[in-house]
């Protein structure tokens, strides 16, 4: 059968390039700085077994059963505890559970986009961010960053171009592909600036609770007296991805909207997931658990950088991440990364070319690095191998 | 802040009834027929710890960490095998597994239907199939059914009317919320005319593996020769619901459609509950497992069925389900459920108004029973109160 009667968001939505990648990157010889993938050997494997345990003992039957779509309470109840930990006063109310914090950029979606709506984000932002807003069929309007973020100038101009544009999508902490960390005064002048265009901030922060140096700064949330930033965040960094769990936290207005989508997606998430998680959080010290994983990020990403300035050409300009998993390499404009990662795989090594975490696909000179996943000798043995390449 | 920019599919997609009916019917005082939960106490509860233990210590770190889109090869290829045993011939690439299949129908969503496009369903239908389409802005063409299903010359019309419909969507296994079964004879026709049309058909089939009365039908993918079946089917009948496991079985060609929009809608399913599924079908027996939930739900439905013989008017119709979760209740035409729901709670029992199951919401004169989820002094006692309602 040759079916032609599919949707119009098929021509946009493909399979993202670094699945494609990551399939040529399973190959055992390959040293892949390509995926972002958390080290699994800090997972709490043995401790989930007697969580796991527990929770089939305490409350089997529940664990197993269909359940709310607003997600477990006693979870809400965890991440309203972590969400004041950050400055942000909340109640179970602003709290919807999502299956990871991919399906909060999906239903952000639905919530929000129309077809040809404009939507406002960083540039470069976050890959299958890119693909989740696509299948709304918008427009992206791209703001340049600097090494404070999101050039605020920028920004107000295209909101004036762009009176009905429907969001602005933002990554504030060590941001996916960059590293880059959005300044305080940033922070403050981009929820001025949403208030005086009547219009809300997607913040997407996955990476805040893993800042390795520097000074901790407050979430944009923090800063929003208008119940306008929507903030969504994740499991999959401090705890296990594999385990599909995130969450929205956002005014309740802008909550009940999240609902029917939510339940009309996957009717809840996985209960058992989230009772297991929940239970951890209860017998174990999830924050002694977050700051091994910032010992061994730090230390990669150092070992990392050491690297790069040892064996990287010297007009190669690079990022200096104060956490999360990732670092952002600037090449000579006339150079191109697609050309650069041919020759790297020959090499047994590999990235993501920065095009891909353009919406509109227009700047070539730039690769993503992750140094969260990989032990030492492999980070060192990469980064020369990779030098090599870039000084052909 | 009041808010305005949202999408305009916020205007037709809204909280389920259902799902607010359950807020009233979780008093304890309550009786309720209302929601669609398997029978909690027949969950698989122990062996569950034994196979988490043994994930976790077989590949703990693998169950914790991002996986493939497509789904755990292990169960996958479980699935295939139940799939073979329904004389459907599959291999991997043909199934991809789903966050519950509620996942599945989002993406047929987002797969096929552009805005205004029309798609083909029976009347009435499952609610929330109608909601997850509508998501995406469709207009629906109900197909009146009788006891074997959708009426094939209803259908043909239709599709001579509707050229460009986008696909066909049928439960013909004990369907949500009538019980009904398609008869043989229309699952072959059914095939024959979508070939005739080049129409994809969606198979949506968590029940049929609860079959307790009758002879087993094939399923209408079974008579598909062009590859235009696209199955969907659901552990949560069968195993656990909490876990939120569905799979999609149809043509290599359709599956890659639907990767991407499952990647951008979560990535991928959660992993841990992928293989804890994995790892209990390989230790333990599901077909014994089901052989005991049919034998539950035979008695309760065929004691739910005496009891409306017993307390019902005579002039109440209702359906004869072979297997499945519900029965459908027909009242007299000049009555309406939603006036007798509101006089059943005050009774203390509750069951959901018919209103909700149709796309374009114009009948009134019916209901649907759950009978899974309910021991039998309950199942006497809430037909009793009901009766007396309608005797009213």
């Amino acid at each position: 059968m040759n079916y032609t009667k599919f949707s119009k968001r098929n021509n946009f939505v493909r399979p993202s390039e670094i699945r494609e990648i990551l399939k040529v990157t399973e190959r055992p010889e390959i040293i892949s700085f390509a995926g972002g993938l958390p080290a699994p050997e800090l997972f709490p494997v043995n401790e989930l077994k007697n969580v796991c345990t527990e929770v089939l003992t305490k409350c089997g039957e529940a664990s197993l059963q269909y359940s709310t779509t607003e997600g477990y309470i006693p979870l809400r109840e965890a991440i309203c505890k972590r969400m004041e930990k950050l400055s942000i006063k909340t109640s179970l109310d602003n709290i919807i559970v999502t299956t990871g914090s991919q399906q909060a950029l999906d239903l952000s979606g639905k919530v929000f986009i129309d077809e040809c709506d404009t939507i406002i984000c960083e540039s470069p932002t976050y890959l299958a961010a890119i693909s989740a807003f696509k299948t709304y069929l918008p427009n992206f309007k791209e703001i340049p960053m600097d090494e404070e973020g999101m050039i605020m100038e920028d920004l107000e101009k295209a909101l004036k171009d762009n009176p009905n544009a429907k969001f602005i999508y933002t990554i504030p902490d060590f941001q996916n592909p960059t590293g880059r960390t959005m300044s305080l005064e940033r922070r403050k002048k981009l929820v001025e600036i949403a208030n005086k265009f009547d219009i809300v901030i997607i913040e997407d922060n996955p990476y805040g609770a893993i800042r390795f140096a520097g000074e901790d700064l407050p979430p944009v949330k923090h800063f929003d007296t208008e119940g306008r930033v929507i903030y969504l965040s994740t499991f999959s960094k401090i705890f296990a991805p594999g385990l599909r769990l995130g969450w929205i936290c956002a005014d309740k207005s802008i909550i009940q909207k999240y609902i029917p989508f939510k339940q009309s997606a996957d009717l809840h998430t996985d209960i058992f997931a989230q009772m297991i998680t929940a239970k951890y959080m209860e017998m174990y010290d999830i924050e002694e658990h977050i700051q091994k994983i910032k010992e061994v990020y730090r230390h990669r990403r150092e070992l990392m950088i050491q690297c790069i300035e040892k064996y990287f050409p010297k007009d190669i300009k690079h990022t200096l991440p104060d956490g999360g998993l990732f670092i952002w390499i600037q090449l000579p404009s006339n150079m191109d990364a697609s050309d650069i990662f041919t020759k790297a795989i020959k090499n047994n090594v590999a990235f993501v070319a920065g095009e891909s975490f353009f919406p509109n696909a227009n700047f070539k000179n730039s690769f993503r690095l992750n140094y969260s996943n990989m032990p030492d000798d492999r980070i060192i043995e990469g980064i020369k191998r990779l030098g090599e390449v870039l000084k052909k």
